[in-house]
């Protein structure tokens, strides 16, 4: 066989285990988190026929597909999202009793410029509720979205709502047409948190072609108070059902315990074009440079692009390797090279039983154990411990096992006892 | 956006939830036994160098690989197995301390003829102990994959061993070459289960140019006791080896207590060439016939290919869908369309609040819950559980709401009582 170098392409990469545990760690908690209200595990393929993604992302979308011909010539392409995937799924499946709630945590590629945190493989971790257009849906999106975060640790966080009806009835009442233009103007004021107000102010006479009577109109409507929205959109049909919208979600939110994590931001409009109402963005209270963790909204009319009539849809989608930096900037996971507890090691061939026994016992009890495999000297074994920040490590030398116990060692503070297997067992499962 | 037809290509499927949720279950099961005896999870990219797979699996696996060039003119193709990236890893990471447990669990893409229980896109499940010549990392190998099959409910079954030092001085006996006439003997013998000893007799004069005498022989070392492997060999180095190391791989594996589990069949070849020592094959005792489930062996020569020198290593793969399609068959697992275990109703806005405390504080207590999304007519709510077999429905009404109780319903009997939010919680929690 030639020997090849040994590479990774530009833009992937290798999760080694100290950085693939504690990634697991979350996504394990998340899908955990998303059973917990009801949504089940799909699975869609990574390879699909072109023609079911072209033209779903835009112009340059269709340039970033990994998109070839197979060996049978057949023109297909890699996952780009898991949103077309599921709206493929839905068009293949109508009968499916609705509202068909689901989660997906799978890889997507995207042939961009690789860049600091772009990737050309990256997760996506995506949760959805198809099939209903009730508010409870959208609020239902936030409670989950919510106790993710909660359940990962994160104490101090808001998620940002809005409404895409509101925005929709401001372009209205300042003049700006449909499509394109009114997608440019939120383009714009997406940009307010990096750019800030003078700058968009520029940005929106400049580039959108605003008036400055427009333009503080705009930065009226951004300064409301949700409770005004009603007043000042009086007469305007669209923009009052979004303040409709808006409250009851509101309501929703506080009758599930929401109110704290749940905040109005009028400027929040979100880049994609697809969203028809509620739409959201999570920030970390403590690290709101990181930006948006978790975001989403509802998208009511993209799931029938395979035909079958409209579905309304709302969802929620976290930011895996975002989130991830942060709950680690925040302390709340770290690395860790290894699963393993006990370091259970082995003195001799004779002695070597016990260690087993001892493991199989760790184990049954759900406590990640491992056997040394060999019998060097102990220096060696330690060091195996040590190398993984293995915490606890355990001898079974001839003496110890007549007197039918163990020495444990705790290797992050040198102490060292004398344990039977009972106390022993009881001592290592005991948190931290 | 134009219409285009929703499909799947051949040989690729999605997982509705019905059929997710169990595979779901199971992986998690699988990931978390191999945690428990310290391997680690490892992820590698869905795309790699061609040079980086090609020639590794034989010129049928290059023909088979998904190869194309990505959008920057480099040759790419998607990954084939689990084994190269792996080897790739320990050659772009020398200085991983040793011995290296890892496990990785993905999907891999093969041209093949789509065909029964034959996918172009499928998982596989790998464990692998790197860089420990040990007896003891084979035996942990048939620790772990014992321990996966208890931990999934299976109680009979039966890992076969063998030892490919046997079968290399078997053929040094005979007079068969090293290399291929080897291998193709090896193939022959492989075939014993399927077509029985008259056809692989005859095979083997055929096509294997064994004489008479020699096919004796083969048959008389096929029908060998452990106990007589050493007498047989007497003289015959790596026979001896191989007879030394199966002797002491039967220890250990009685020391783990997995006698019962472990037998040794000297017909097990398995198809691949790489294995030097140990290699077993796994059936279920109460369905044989659906073939082994959980394969591998040792492979000290393989993972050397991206240079750096020889690196011992040993492991055992699961065949999901297989084991998957076998747990079904024994009951051991069945189609689930949700996870929920409790649909709270929804009587009207007003009673809204208590439904969604009782599902904050079932979800505390780790049950999964849903509160119906909407209030329209309860024969409707009830449809839903009904169609999601969700076992438990949760009445929370004007009068219930008042009197601080719930009625709580069991579908499958039509079982209807008042229970206080405390005795419905402790309720729904027993199994079953």
């Amino acid at each position: 066989m030639a020997k090849v170098n040994a590479r990774v392409l530009k833009g992937f990469r290798d999760y080694l285990p100290e950085a693939m545990l504690p990634k697991q760690r979350m996504l394990d908690t998340v899908a955990s988190v998303f059973e917990s209200y009801g949504f089940a595990p799909l699975s869609t393929p990574a390879l699909e026929y072109s023609d079911c993604l072209l033209g779903k992302y835009g112009e340059e979308g269709d340039k970033l597909l990994y998109r070839f011909a197979d060996n049978g010539g057949r023109d297909v392409a890699m996952r780009y999202d898991l949103t077309v995937p599921l709206a493929r799924v839905m068009g293949m499946n109508r009968n499916l009793p609705m509202p068909f709630k689901r989660y997906q945590i799978a890889p997507v590629w995207r042939a961009e410029k690789p860049g600091r945190g772009r990737y050309r493989e990256f997760l996506q971790c995506d949760v959805d509720v198809v099939g209903s257009a009730e508010l409870m849906a959208d609020a239902e999106c936030l409670a989950v979205g919510a106790a993710v975060l909660r359940a990962l640790g994160v104490e101090r966080f808001q998620i940002r709502v809005n409404n895409r009806k509101l925005l929709t009835g401001l372009m209205a009442r300042l003049g700006v047409a449909e499509g394109e233009p009114t997608h440019a103007v939120l383009r714009s004021v997406d940009k307010l948190p990096k750019i800030g107000e003078a700058a968009v102010r520029t940005l929106l006479a400049a580039e959108n072609g605003l008036d400055a009577a427009a333009v503080d109109t705009l930065f009226q409507f951004l300064a409301l108070d949700p409770a005004e929205l009603g007043a000042w959109f009086a007469g305007n049909e669209v923009g009052l059902l979004g303040a409709e919208e808006l409250g009851t979600l509101l309501s929703l939110a506080a009758e599930q315990g929401l109110s704290d994590v749940v905040a109005v931001d009028l400027s929040i409009a979100r880049g994609l074009n697809y969203y028809t109402g509620t739409i959201y963005e999570t920030f970390l209270s403590d690290l709101e440079s990181l930006g948006s963790v978790m975001s989403g909204g509802r998208y009511d009319d993209l799931l029938s692009m395979f035909g079958g009539g409209s579905v309304p849809a709302v969802g929620i989608s976290l930011g895996v390797d975002r989130l991830l930096a942060g709950l680690a900037e925040l302390g709340l996971t770290e690395p860790q090279a290894s699963p393993t507890r006990v370091l259970v090691t082995v003195f001799s061939d004779e002695t070597r039983p016990a260690s087993y026994a001892l493991a199989t016992e760790l184990r049954r009890t759900g406590i990640a154990t491992e056997v040394f495999l060999g019998s060097p000297r102990m220096k060696k074994q330690f060091r195996y411990a040590d190398q993984r920040s293995i915490p606890f490590v355990v001898l079974a030398g001839p003496d110890e096992v007549e007197r039918g116990v163990f020495t444990l060692k705790t290797l992050a503070t040198g102490d060292q006892q004398e344990l039977n297997q009972d106390a022993l067992v009881r001592f290592v499962a005991k948190p931290g």
